[in-house]
């Protein structure tokens, strides 16, 4: 038997506030950080202490719950002002994942339902943390479904427990496929620059007792001719009305050589991820970041005069390179405007 | 007017034997290594202070006067034989580049027709440093010529004058087209695991005043498109009868990207990087390198169990991917079989 995957919980409340797994220190360190203040979680988000679409939205309702237990001894109004600026901070904290915003919504309406009430508002954050958990349970069945036995699949960054509640998305479809005897073999590529992949991916899939081959992001292409790879599986952090995926850089680049090498390509996220305020991808803010997350590894002191560094830390999937995108609210294949319109028309 | 490249020579020879820039300690450091027998020189080839195919060819001719040298105070027989065998030590230091053979078998015809002797082996070695050179500078004409002014190009891996004789292959293209003012802008991978476009490459073209936009190697999908990149422009370690590629791992992901958004792409190489003895690409023996050179970035200790790490050091671009193969025998359009047996049909 495998050790069970609900070992890995990188968010976790205790009295004291929000213990989070400092996911820059994995796999050398397993250190934990205790934030408690809404403000402490928004920098633990920025700073990617906590990353992940799913995983920033929960640990953004638990800084909610934070603001509320805060600023408890203020009046009704000011404590509502003040809840509101703290979720200000929250919201400037990461740019492209769209569960922050969905997040930070859902315990808006939970602040102003319940007059914030401390208790009321901890309680929903944990209720958003339980419903990811059981959102991927089901998102990883009917992901596994799809995938033929004895196939092998690859994977990209890291969109497993550490990105998630627990279970994880794309991880998740994969950790449920191996367990159903599915799987032949997983590869998960590095990603540069922050190596979700070689350092949290391959952490994560060791701990559970899946056999997993590294590669780096720029072998994928003759990893997926070499190795007759048939899925391609990634997670998402925002997807927009007509089903373009944005995602972690290097996944439009494997939906490309998936197409290219006869891989299917799916995408798994919680409806959460969706936006149908957006038309189209091309309107997915995508987050820039800072130039030395490249440029430390060349041991340089300093950018010589001249050269720029380009970081998005997202790329857009088109659409028509989906094969097959799984939520909670079922597997669509092909998506497209009409059938996203179908499964998500109520929400924006 | 901008510094002239033909400063930055990574291979010299002086009295005591070989001097060589260590590229592993570049830009970090600036340390030459001084190679005083064939032995050294192979240790070099295999640790990669000296790579990149050109340079690999011209290091092992100099290894082979080193061991000239070494060796003149022995019995003509004798001498042949330990010539032989230190060619046999050069041989074995890196699989793919077919540069490394054919330079050998250059440098033992001389050893043959010279009866060993150490001033004209060395002179042997000198002319093939030097027609690599000129090599480069008439392919970097020619190269340049097919870029339309105004073009944005990328590239990928380092193959300037640190990978050749001088100048270099691609990035000859590059240095030329840019002085001939048809560059708008130059983009380089960063070339995981051994980050030769970070490290090599942006340094080359800091110290030639030519600016440049370093990216991850998984962020060419998306700056391809985002961009307008006009032209793809690599190297290559070795070029079979049919046009296929072999180079550094990611050309064949850069070459279906390419394709895929409406860039070309060229190849530029000597022709003693095409290997008429192999029919295609699939028989080109592909390196597969140390795992750590990969897991190292994530300052983990050991490699957990379970975790296999893959690190292929080339891979294969098939040629109907090509647009332009460079060398100094000329332009060859879309190569195939029928085109190559042309220009290179005298050759094996």
């Amino acid at each position: 038997m495998t050790k069970p995957d609900q070992d890995i919980r990188a968010l976790r409340w205790d009295p004291a506030g929000l213990r989070v797994l400092d996911q820059r220190l994995l796999p050398a360190h397993e250190q934990w950080l205790q934030l408690d203040s809404a403000a402490a979680v928004a920098g633990a988000i920025r700073d990617m202490a906590v990353r992940g679409a799913p995983a920033i939205g929960i640990a953004a309702a638990y800084g909610v719950a934070l603001s509320a237990r805060t600023h408890a001894g203020l009046g009704a109004e000011e404590r509502r002002a003040a809840i509101e600026a703290d979720m200000e901070v929250l919201r400037a904290s990461r740019p492209t994942a769209v569960n922050l915003f969905w997040a930070l919504d859902r315990m808006r309406r939970c602040v102003a339902e319940q007059a914030a009430d401390p208790e009321a508002v901890l309680r929903e954050a944990h209720a958003i943390l339980a419903e990811d958990v059981a959102q991927n349970l089901q998102m990883a069945e009917m992901g596994a479904d799809l995938i033929q036995p004895g196939s092998a699949v690859l994977t990209h960054c890291n969109t497993g427990s550490l990105a998630t509640g627990g279970h994880g998305t794309a991880l998740g479809v994969i950790r449920s496929a191996w367990r159903a005897q599915r799987l032949r073999a997983v590869f998960a590529t590095e990603t540069r620059p922050w190596l979700q992949g070689a350092r949290l991916t391959v952490w994560e899939l060791a701990r559970d007792g899946i056999p997993v081959t590294l590669i780096t992001d720029s072998a994928a292409a003759s990893t997926l001719r070499d190795e007759a790879i048939r899925w391609v599986i990634v997670g998402a952090d925002r997807i927009a009305a007509n089903g373009d995926v944005a995602n972690k850089i290097g996944t439009y680049s494997l939906a490309v050589l998936a197409r290219q090498h006869g891989a299917r390509f799916m995408v798994v996220a919680p409806s959460g991820t969706v936006d149908m305020g957006l038309a189209c991808g091309a309107d997915i803010p995508i987050e820039f970041r800072d130039p030395l997350e490249i440029w430390r590894a060349t041991a340089a002191a300093s950018l010589p005069a001249g050269v720029t560094v380009r970081n998005p830390s997202f790329d857009v999937t088109p659409a028509e390179l989906v094969d097959a995108l799984v939520t909670e609210c079922g597997v669509i294949e092909n998506p497209d405007k009409s059938s996203m319109a179908k499964v998500f028309g109520g929400r924006r």
